[in-house]
């Protein structure tokens, strides 16, 4: 890239909670924009995003802020995205590089590709694996996406040099992109994060308040994302229902066969499901 | 206390694991004894923990470690605990502290207390709720005890001077001491520890290892317990196994309830399923 020019001019984010701020706050640390509209509905919430760095101008008018940018990313919860895209994309200039950051991709990318044939924008669905339970430009961290994965799911008609253009910006802000389609995209997350959400959650909704000053880091740690937003979990569970519900019903299964070697008394079936889970576990690291 | 005496002057540590080798740390760092003697059966974990300073002696030999102490703390894994304590009662001096670390409770308590007419030490048993995945002497901390809380589980015909003895020792090196009965403990630590510890597993259990590289922090810290040592595990579980039994069908029914809310599309429900979870978690904090 020209050293002078910025890869995306202006980029907007629309959404600067904990996921958009740190866009922003990558994005203007890597210089990878000269400017990064923060475009939100509350003042309060975008004047904390300047005040953070992670945006360096900010609009409540999402037709005028998006009108100027080369680079839009929806970093919003999951339910507003579809009718956002469709409010960006008639606002923005032809041509426009459009992507999103939520945590389900089929009928965010099924809603884009029902009116593809009249859209001005080039959008690609993508998620960046990261994130926590925190919220709010206050948790933003310019380095939350390094070594991190991001998956862009291209619907069937997308072009592959939209694919690469989008690839590129989540690859710019340091994470490692992955192209899978919007469902193996979502069974895979149904496994990997939303079905260990709603566990996580049981175990601290089935834990007596009385009994919690007699937890200690383990519950702490099994039971931390059931400190997540609960209507951006609940749209995303929904969002992903056929595939959430299989994925719990593994874990119970999986469960259910360590309780019935309990039950059964039966040691060397449970050393070995639990050896097999140990396993799983030391693979990926601490 | 007399500030020329330690006041126990010889404690002796029998297992010097995480907890045990923490245990010696916090013994010797705050002048709790004059000699804290490592009693195990493999010299080169004994040697370790002199190294990193978790004890001041060590010892291959049970019966004459233990013959000199004031104090005996066992710290291995509950299975090993009630055939030690016969042989540490049979080496001891008449009138000699002991206490023990396990994670339940019930079966050691009753164990010490079939043969209490013919026994020389004054045994309470405790279960300090501190602990991680990590194992060895290694992993010791000398902090580990500090603001957790250590549970003493005295049996029906324990004398109330042996449990405020016992008592001082677990508050000595930090921690806050409750008194429980050993079934109130094993029923507590059920919900707490023991059957979050499953759940955990089986989450850890039900992820493809394809599908790892699309884990985020939320996966990481659910499923970290999950990498506890298998055996250990094994015998809590067994020797807790109808209390644990409950408490993992009280979280299966908690997910339940949240799947039944995710398959009858009803969001308002499943917000109020996760914002219960939430304010439970909250309440206790990062």
């Amino acid at each position: 890239m020209n050293a002078d020019t910025a890869p995306w001019p202006c980029v907007a984010i629309v959404g600067v909670g904990m996921i958009g701020g740190s866009l922003g706050k990558a994005v203007l640390q890597r210089r990878l924009a000269d400017r990064v509209i923060g475009v939100g509905r509350s003042a309060a919430s975008l004047a904390e995003a300047v005040q953070r760095g992670a945006v360096s101008d900010t609009s409540l008018d999402l037709a005028t802020a998006v009108a100027d940018a080369s680079l839009v990313v929806v970093a919003t919860g999951v339910a507003a995205i579809p009718t956002l895209l469709d409010s960006i994309d008639a606002a923005v200039r032809p041509g426009t590089l459009i992507t999103d950051a939520g945590s389900t991709k089929n009928s965010i990318v099924a809603a884009w590709e029902r009116s593809r044939d009249t859209r001005r924008g080039r959008f690609v669905a993508a998620h960046p694996i990261a994130g926590s339970h925190r919220r709010g430009p206050a948790a933003a961290d310019a380095d939350l996406f390094v070594g991190r994965v991001t998956v862009v799911t291209p619907g069937p008609h997308t072009p592959p040099t939209d694919v690469e253009a989008i690839s590129r910006f989540w690859a710019a802000i340091g994470s490692t992109v992955v192209t899978l389609s919007p469902a193996e995209h979502d069974t895979i997350l149904a496994r990997t994060s939303h079905a260990p959400h709603v566990v996580a959650a049981a175990i601290a909704a089935a834990t007596p308040a009385a009994d919690r000053r007699f937890t200690a880091g383990g519950w702490r740690d099994t039971t931390r994302i059931a400190a997540g937003d609960p209507d951006l979990w609940a749209d995303i569970l929904l969002d992903n229902g056929p595939a959430v519900a299989a994925a719990i019903e593994s874990i119970h299964a999986a469960s259910a066969d360590m309780l019935a070697a309990i039950t059964a008394r039966d040691r060397s079936r449970l050393v070995s499901l639990l050896a097999r889970a140990k396993e799983e576990r030391d693979a990926l690291g601490s």
